[in-house]
């Protein structure tokens, strides 16, 4: 009997056709696998079905079809509903079929989903990614993935069709812990990037040169070696085309609120962790939940800037 | 006439005889430099004495005898008595003598400094350090320096003495702006590497794996690949060494402090920076005072921390 | 046909006999109303079968036999289980029984329960309460109700045996809303009088003097002015008995956690509400996990405060 | 010889002729009493003079004229010039002259400056005031005074004609150390009662019935029952009429500022009131700054706020 991972051109499900499911969804095309899929949007099953792929009705329909299923979906709740709703994948499944959710959710949410699927003699891992719309097309995401070991092989063929790296983080929910940790250092940096950065520039130091001293100091970090948020100081980033493109505000609050919601489940103190949550909570209410996150750098910034001294 | 920068053998003062202000006297004879040197603690001038120094009882005297002078004093009080006090600098100094302070203080008082410095027709840099008693020893520090760009050729050939690194960072002020800068994002870091690391280990991540995936991510930062909190990820560190050793909280309080007063004084908003300063002011109240700035990962873990999982 | 509300002394449920249900259900006793009870632990329910109660199995068999039923649980997975579990309310209820839940969870879980006791034709009614133990024992208690207006009246026959003082708040789930949000502004009232006490008495002001200050002025808030965290300042209150009673540090945080989740999930800003649940947080974990809310005065005071004056 | 404190009708003067100085001068001249003044706006100056008040040119010929003298200042530089500049109060003060600052300065600014006129024989004493512009022209005042005991009855007399309750603090710098304790717990309050406000409202509380609760719980302080910070709630406060009018945010985050310094200087932990200090710096950045400091509750508030249901 063939295993499962050599008789790789069997068909692949795939659930949630979204900005990032639709290029990933893609990439399996391209690879050569047979895709069925289906999501609640029509046009978003007519483009694929375009380039290829057989659209169902409903998860379990496409459960029904499939051994091996990807799904990803916007929050906890979608997943919970495709997985075990009236229709959800978990109707139909069959025996020893992978399901593999790439979805940025609660590792909690997670952990049920895997309970629920090994109870119907299925396999759930989780495996979030990072990396954006850009990344999804030109399959450069990074997964990192949680599940029982013995399937992390089955799981990293298909992930290597739409990624450049796949991560190996251990149990079930460890790659949304992986993803949630990742993302809270993210955002921690970045305020304080930008935070330095405007101290730095009304303490009369040039940004370019600050952002030196920085880089070759113990203040060096990802946001400011390589995303630096100040306009004028890095190329091809979005701080350089006035944030457009690059990772939402909201999306970054979404990752934040996950993180303060694990952390407050395992009884773990995040004081700056939380403060990064506000900050980017009550950017999104204050019209910057479309720019990329580094513009928190402009959010702190004083409007129409004086460009006398200040200070008393 | 020879320039100052040329007649390089000319004697130096020194100011401040302290941990720090001591191994960096010691390397300016080591380079023949002759050294005329005072501190309020006589045992402090003795020890350098015997290393061939001379010792005499106040700034001011010093002043009389040298045209360049090195002060190292712990904070803005100090700074300001030594260069304007009864028996300050400023009673005797000479025109046009370089005077170099290494202190970390508020860049306002050292712009006070500056003016009252040139006043006398003196010249006055900031150059505080980065780097600690270690650094100091073996010449490795870094100085960063504010002041004429005229003089800082001069100012670099005693200070490369002492130091593996020197930075010219613009007007007065703008090297103790640096470094404030580079400390209050340091300590952001390393607050948000502690509460991550936290939060990944209560999710069921192992540590070292979870500081992999960071340092190839955009969650890493200095804190997280080169001088990580947690005991057991990394060598030669302080968390390696039970936060013996390294930068003490105290220090990085102060060092916040200054930061805060900075921003308050610009009216720039810090919010992650003014919650790391309240977090290392507590750690102080609560012990923690003496041990490295990564014990944070310690002060915010459970005491006696329960090997069973967490959470509701 | 007699309405439930005129069948007064006919049995009433009883679930979770802890600290906080033991005394509420002997107060229904008191009142002449049968009890029948049951609780994990056999000796709560010994205790509680000594005053007279009758004692079952189960929460579904307690369902089959009375139509009024009390539940006050510990935290959302307990209230869950008791409701909907395999020996849960809802296996047994009857159509037209009357359930309130007095225990402290996320309003959405109340929701859920009140629409799966809908289902079953059952009212679901959330009566959380505000006051301790002492509180408890005393018919002292605060109720702050939510859900259908009609059902109220039968709601608050019960509770004024239990409770000084009943509130309808409005819909299911804002009876926690009301809880949540009250305990939310303490915790920041109470920190934040913490935090002027001691900055106050750092300034050289007199405790008594600055008390009363701020409470003739806009400073004043229920900690000032009725439960003070300074020593000897007031008689009668936690911090005048080493924080001994009270409400402990722990319920705190678990009610911030609370406030968190609602807020998290609604895409509310709760800066100063985060910081407070960050901080009883960190209290819990270094020791006073235990003691009076009150003591963050003491928490964030220096250890082995030095007599002498402090600062630079 | 007649004392300072029976000679009630000799000449007074006062410096600080702004929005809050000019009422309380004319105050002054209400109650009998000859004003010798100065300010460095002519206008100022001309609308008190055409009240009868003698106008000179600098704060050194006032207190040649005057032996009692009011200073009504914006912030510490103005009151260290106006005390010890070239023309200042010091200059040419007379022995025994009583000087009392009505500015909310750093409490360390007002003992140097209680130092130097000690030196020349001169009484310093601070007294902050409450109450905005309406206050100081209704004579409505409240003084904090720090200062020497025996010289408070002197004060006094001068006070209670410009205030409604003049409070003795301690020594000098307990005035100011009492008003900047106040506002920081008054901001904590202020910000605490939005957020709770904001997140009660997003559960569907009405927000009405929520001031009921929480005035009637712990949750009570003066933002919520006397100043609430909601449109609609209450008549009469600035948030019935769009902010206006009330403590702007500037002068709040001035006040906060203080009080970050105050507590920097002292080594005393704010966390809550560190974070009211930047989130009021932000809003003055964002568009806040002459608005009434409850407008924090529209701050933390979405704009475009959608009707519908929020939440995932």
């Amino acid at each position: 009997i063939p295993s499962r991972s050599m008789a790789s051109k069997t068909p692949v499900g795939f659930i949630g056709l979204g900005n990032m499911g639709s290029p990933m969804a893609k990439n399996l095309l391209k690879h050569g696998y047979p895709v069925i899929a289906t999501d609640v949007f029509p046009e978003s099953c007519k483009e694929l079905q375009d380039e290829g792929a057989q659209i169902l009705d409903t998860p379990a329909e496409v459960a029904d079809k499939a051994d091996r299923i990807i799904t990803m979906l916007p929050s906890s709740p979608n997943v919970v509903e495709v997985y075990t709703g009236t229709n959800g994948i978990l109707k139909k499944v069959k025996k020893g079929t992978l399901l593999i959710d790439s979805s940025t959710i609660d590792p909690l949410v997670s952990r049920e989903m895997a309970f629920a699927a090994e109870k119907m003699g299925a396999v759930f891992m989780d495996a979030p990614v990072s990396g954006g719309v850009g990344a999804a097309s030109l399959a450069k995401l990074t997964f990192m993935v949680g599940g029982v070991e013995e399937e992390y092989t089955a799981a990293q063929e298909l992930l290597t069709c739409m990624g450049a790296n796949v991560v190996y983080c251990g149990p079930v929910g460890t790659g949304q812990a992986a993803k949630i940790c990742n993302n809270m250092l993210l955002a921690i940096g970045m305020i304080g990037t930008a935070e330095t950065m405007n101290l730095g520039i009304r303490l009369g130091l040039d940004p370019k040169l600050l952002v030196q001293i920085l880089n070759m100091s113990s203040g060096r970090c990802w946001s400011s070696d390589t995303y630096n948020p100040v306009p004028g100081v890095m190329e091809g980033v979005p701080s350089a085309n006035n944030y457009q493109g690059g990772f939402g505000t909201t999306l970054m609050a979404k990752d934040l609120g996950l993180a303060q919601h694990t952390a407050t489940n395992t009884k773990t103190s995040i004081p700056l962790g939380s403060l990064a949550h506000q900050i980017y909570r009550i950017m999104c209410a204050r019209g910057y939940a479309n720019k990329d996150f580094s513009s928190v750098f402009q959010f702190l910034r004083e409007q129409d800037e004086d460009p006398e001294t200040k200070g008393d």
